[in-house]
């Protein structure tokens, strides 16, 4: 029904449902503030966890950076910090050094400002798989990172997982890291959150149909995804404004969400709902993401990346 | 309240208020179905049309073209015929011959896709009014042509009216013709509509705050604006979410709007609805847009528009 | 030494050399004059002639529009019609129906304006392998295409032969279209000249480094390669400006080709000669070779190519 | 015959002619080296000396980074850090406060990469002048920033210098800052050289044709010019291959230059010569040039720039 992308809204919407805050079987979460952020982990342990959520078995980290559109610049530096630190910790958890051969994916519709991501992230990563061969001496101290933004099904004609998995029967990184937008229920988190799973992801996610998806068991090698909320369903807009408004009669519930759709518009399940300046937020975000993976993956400091970059 | 930027709407939401089909003291509609598409000329014609329908005094004329996302391929030759065809006819009614010096601005933020429209016809325009002194007899048969895409405030810290006003202190068109997207209340007519009016156009319609209105006021020439509805206000979705539920208590009044910003988020305000498709869409309208300016003030064919493109 | 990747201009260069017009074993040409164009053959029979033009064994057939630059409107449509012509004529060679399921790759850097042709031409046609299978009715009268630019090996790290050899373990089209911009040695091919081969490409012919080839050795299927002259190595430049002014003393040997580099700039290996009117020149060329491989694989009018793109 | 926009190559060309490296009436000259740059400053102090080196009288300052290429990393630091200091010497001579109001202008061609150079610089500097009046405590700290690209003639129609002095009957900045391409003589100078000057500039000197000049007698402001040599006219190149081969009967004068344009292409003059990897050259470059002026105009440290941005 309600759609989300971040585990953290699937536990919230879950409590919601629920009335209560107790612990869900199969579930472990854990919070931490810090320097204006706030670091939720949940850990999805089992099939009932994974029930209970909606969402595949693992581990899911989300940054919010409740004050970023405030104080966008404070929190460039604070957040590719963290970032870096979190996929260090993935990345460690899989038995990855840094260091290790990667490949980098970006997902989602460059022509899409909210969908767009993925590619713009991939833009901005210091490539260095094929100096690692033809220059070597160049980039000794430069981790083997490669990188691919194929482009939606929608302009290829072809599945996404298809490519990357025919991509991987020629080169053999340790792991792929996903980039992609995703949808979130809440407009507050729009740009002002990340989340890393290490579970994989279905590419559009965030926008359009979901397809088939990018994870260890369809590739045969990890999946760090890394998402950013950019859109809120209509749909979901709809079933807030009805069942939130105060004294509505229209409970929370399947009833409602169909009832919407026939009185209001069966085509509100293909519009999406996304800010205004999404063009600065996109910016800001692929910044923090672009900057986080470079550090994390080639151990240089911030103010090293845009000497490497171009 | 609601917020639409298509005087067509404007008058269906005044008989929806007031309950009735009667018509309006200083407003005069008609409408002509052909082909497929719907033709419907608002003429608002003095102080009391003005206040009954929140808009300019002028012409306003809408091509809806309601099959066209189905038959996209069919309508593409309809759609730029008819828009040459109005175009014309308001420029006739300002006097102004069609091969008469014209300037187009292109309004709106080239990196945000579904604001992108008038950046994107005025790229797809052919350019002449350079020509007609550098090179004549390569222009000989066709109009005089110059266009800008300044870009929005945000962008060059520069209010677009005074760019425009400013340029218009060095070249004298007949004419100025601004293409923008714009925002309409219904989820139905983006991307299947194109409006036309001969009153101007204020930046940021569509998307942003509003800005300082080019029209023959400010500008000292006549302004024919050219508006592809690309957007729904998310407020706009809220409401009719509420109040168009089968046995909704919420009235469609100011007060229900209100508690919606209350009850919801007080920052729906910034949020936009575009269809997950905008990307396609938005190419489809360019090329609509800008074939029907095309063939209008060249008086050339649509075959003949790619050859001289480039 | 010299060097060009057209075939015509390897036989002609041959030809110069050789001081003679005779007949070269091992290859056969044939040349079509009409409406303008000039259209040249150049089959490479065998090892003999491989050797004498260094080119691979194959068809290479040159589309020459000598007055495109003056009348490029007039041409627009005699071009892609005639690259339509040329392209079914060497499918079918193949054996290969027009509306087979074919793979065109835009090979080059989207980010050069001269190599971009390859990735821009992609992004213009019409992409409907999924929807035979999606949508089946929507497409029925058309082709199966898909397509992909992947980006050069600077800004993926991996050799674009990989990723396509990678996409074919998954996906079996019958054929692969390859597109990308070409060194020419003369300067007025640039922009006036496609050719077509069945011969494959090396991505990177026309700048940067040649890679690992795609052809049907390569990749299992029959690659067409469908390439335009963009550049000229400014090597060759500076080789015709020594030894084509009368009464020069150096001779068009790799003597002078040597003293070239040692005397000008080591450097000039880097540079590349291109004219400064390239966006349009690009634009052009990509309109021509997207609407005749559009034209040809989806049997349907110049006319129609605008309503299916978007 | 030998284009060159540095005032620095005009007066190497001078002694060269003059085989001598006596002082040259009118013009003086310093060189200072420093961590690897090399700043000179050519002075021209009246007619004689402007009719000796071709250029307007004024003070020329280039920055010559001759090992960036090689460590690129290295010099960006460096390069931002020099550019903002030659940047604020030039405005405390023209008795204007950093903090000002000021104008950037950048021209060139977005769709050409080599010409691109203006308008990806003013995309990413920190615009902030229309904040200045709507959300002053934002950007307290801030100077007074707007920028406008407003792209080359063949596409808008229009003269730049047109375009900018109508912007300034309504805005009126303390000075304009404008940024182009420029063409320089030598293939080494491109893309580690900054140029920057008080004596205005024409739009396309790098490439196409020259066009009205902006400068402090036709803007009514003072203008501060700040170019980078991204190609060199491929007359020059074959000038250069011909004139300099050793034991060549070729004088490098005009009767040569003549006899290259009748015997190797009258074409010639519409080509320019540029590095094979020019996107990476151009990003380089942009993020130094942007930072500089960024650093210079707002007060603050490089580290700060990327939170500012999006």
């Amino acid at each position: 029904m309600i759609r989300t992308d971040l585990a953290l809204e699937a536990k919230e919407m879950y409590h919601e449902t629920a009335g209560s805050v107790t612990e869900i079987e199969g579930v472990r979460a854990r919070t931490e503030d810090k320097e204006g952020l706030t670091i939720t982990t949940v850990d999805i342990l089992n099939e009932k966890g994974k029930k209970a959520l909606g969402k595949e078995i693992g581990t899911y980290i989300t940054i919010e950076m409740p004050k970023f559109k405030e104080y966008g610049h404070a929190f460039y530096t604070i957040g590719s910090l963290e970032l870096k630190k979190q996929l260090l910790k993935l990345l460690k958890a899989l038995n990855i050094p840094p260091n290790a051969d990667i490949l980098v994916v970006g997902l989602g519709n460059r022509s899409i400002t909210p969908d767009a991501l993925g590619a713009k992230v991939t833009d901005k990563l210091i490539i260095t798989k094929h100096l690692h061969q033809l220059a070597p001496e160049a980039v000794q101290d430069l981790g083997s990172v490669s990188g691919i933004s194929p482009g939606v099904m929608g302009i290829t004609g072809i599945e996404t997982a298809e490519i990357i998995k025919g991509l991987l029967s020629r080169i053999h990184p340790k792991a792929v890291i996903a980039i992609d937008s995703l949808a979130s229920r809440s407009m507050e988190r729009i740009s002002t959150t990340i989340q890393l799973s290490d579970t994989g992801i279905s590419p559009g996610s965030g926008i359009g149909n979901t397809r088939d998806t990018l994870n260890q068991e369809s590739l045969g090698v990890p999946v760090i995804a890394i998402g950013v909320p950019m859109v809120v369903d209509a749909a979901t807009l709809a079933f807030d404004a009805v069942t939130r408004m105060p004294a509505s009669p229209f409970r929370a519930d399947q009833e409602t969400f169909d009832k919407i759709k026939s009185s209001l518009s069966a085509n509100i399940g293909n519009l999406m709902v996304t800010p205004k300046d999404i063009d600065k937020i996109l910016n800001q975000m692929v910044n923090i993401v672009s900057s986080g993976i470079n550090i994390a993956l080639h151990s240089i400091s911030l103010d090293e990346i845009d000497s490497y970059i171009g």
